[in-house]
């Protein structure tokens, strides 16, 4: 971490990308009208962020919540320099991502069997096939509407079905995902599961099979509170990306028991208080929940520094 | 942290100082009963904590919920292997430290002036002058009933007073208390304003004056939720001690806003997963709540752990 001492003249960049549009309101049972979360996520972007994941193209009838994914890509597409990200499930969720103009298109793989199967309903086979479908479909578009597309190792850090997951299978299936195409894969732990090490541990296999460039972001829950800790370990190991949902909305609604992203609010304090350079304003970010609140009645708002504040005279000596 | 892969033949140790019993019920209303204190401080000991902060030497009409501090310190020294510390504000709570026969005592210099004043209501150049007298104390003892002596930085993360405190002023009082006599230092982030960033710097700026024998423990809070990415950042540079609090009880009563130290079962459970050897039993550290739940009805109790559980068969490859 040598770039990351306070006050030198390059602060490195850190992006901090916005889930709770996607895997926050997927997990709760209210549905967050339209109009709100059109409000919110302008509130996010004017706050600084610079990637949100705004819903997920998956059957209406599956999760309600994101149906009116279309409708909210396009809104988000007016919003000058966001990247606009959305989650898919398979090859025809891809094609309406596609159609409705997201940048940046992520395909969740399950390295656990099971809990592809479970999630998903489909073998790694299957899945790997539905990447190399929407690779093509994107290599078939005009270069200048190509979106970026992410293979997500979800289950990464275990399973709860399966428990730990023998790290060939997740060498086997990085590159597989690379091989049909992604431009690159993240890491997801779905159960909440991960500690430093075994964040570090993985980033390194990981990239021994796709490269540096070839894993860039990885998605953490606080599960058992550990979100921040393994957020740093993954800085350490040179990560760049990293998601994260506001008041810590969200978590895996097919991982029993796991639940709970780690909370925007509280990563930008910590990356701002260590000198990163995230681009988001705490005030600005911290006045985004207040609409998620009223949006959201009787939903719990997670997260520290909304509560207590930042220190005194924070940040005024970098 | 080269030796920490998890598999090694070798697993480092560190040392988790459970401070429950005095910084977590320091800063509650309710006052736990004798023996609900005795029975949780030997549940916390069979758990496998090798040192627990069993007690302050305060006047009573100061701090009441730790008028039988004594009493405690007597229980607790008959607990084989347990290091039984104890608080103290002044050479006269040191002399009673002594008395009752503690193995380690702590007397705390706030390196914020004011709150020094606003907290144990003495100049700097007073709380020296009582370090320096506890240490002639120590030394006037045979040497098999010396107390180990700390002196602990509080507030050197910043005050919620005067803010930022100035490195050379750390650095000082840091030398200062090391000549008066103290055995070692302490960083204590007393007001939650810590980051992983100013934990790595501040512990080399201390360490660059009192050597590394001079500095191996830090009290951390989680007022901002960096609680663990900051213990991370610690054991990165080195250190081997980490105070924590069962439940998470406690914090600071003199620090505005500042509630809440990290979470014993938490961080137990993020060293145990990186493959630290902590000595600790996480399932007896978990049942050990149900004593303070019993003792204290409708206290909050912290902590992602015993509510989500360990991973599914976790620490079984190891």
């Amino acid at each position: 971490m040598t770039k990351r001492v306070k006050g030198r003249m390059v602060m490195p960049k850190v992006l901090v990308s916005e889930v709770g549009p996607r895997d926050g309101l997927q997990s709760i049972t209210a549905i967050m009208p339209t109009p709100a979360k059109l409000a919110w996520i302008d509130a996010l972007a004017a706050a600084g962020l610079q990637e949100i994941e705004v819903g997920s193209f998956v059957p209406a009838k599956v999760l309600p919540q994101l149906a009116d994914t279309a409708e909210v890509v396009a809104h988000a597409r007016q919003i000058p320099g966001l990247t606009v990200a959305v989650l898919v499930p398979n090859a025809r969720g891809a094609q309406a991502a596609i159609e409705a103009g997201a940048h940046k298109i992520t395909l969740p793989l399950s390295v656990s069997e099971t809990h592809s199967l479970a999630n998903l309903r489909r073998t790694h086979a299957q899945v790997i096939e539905e990447a190399r479908t929407i690779a093509e479909m994107i290599r078939a578009l005009p270069a200048e509407r190509r979106p970026h597309f992410e293979g997500s190792l979800s289950t990464v850090f275990g399973c709860t079905l399966e428990g730990p997951i023998p790290d060939a299978q997740i060498a086997r299936l990085a590159g597989a995902l690379m091989e049909a195409g992604c431009d690159e894969v993240g890491l997801s732990d779905t159960t909440g599961y991960a500690d430093p090490a075994s964040v570090k541990r993985l980033i390194a296999l990981v990239r021994g099979v796709v490269g540096e460039a070839g894993l860039t972001g990885i998605h953490l829950h606080n599960t058992r509170g550990l979100g921040l800790a393994n957020a740093l370990a993954a800085l350490d190991a040179g990560l760049t990306t990293l998601d994260a949902s506001q008041a810590g909305l969200g978590g895996c609604p097919f991982a029993p028991g796991a639940t709970g992203n780690i909370v925007t609010e509280d990563l930008v304090f910590m990356l701002e208080s260590m000198g990163f350079d995230t681009g988001v304003s705490l005030p600005k970010l911290i006045e985004a929940r207040a609409i998620l609140a009223a949006a959201l009645p009787g939903e719990a708002l997670y997260g520290y520094v909304p509560l207590a504040g930042v220190p005194l005279r924070w940040k005024e000596a970098a």
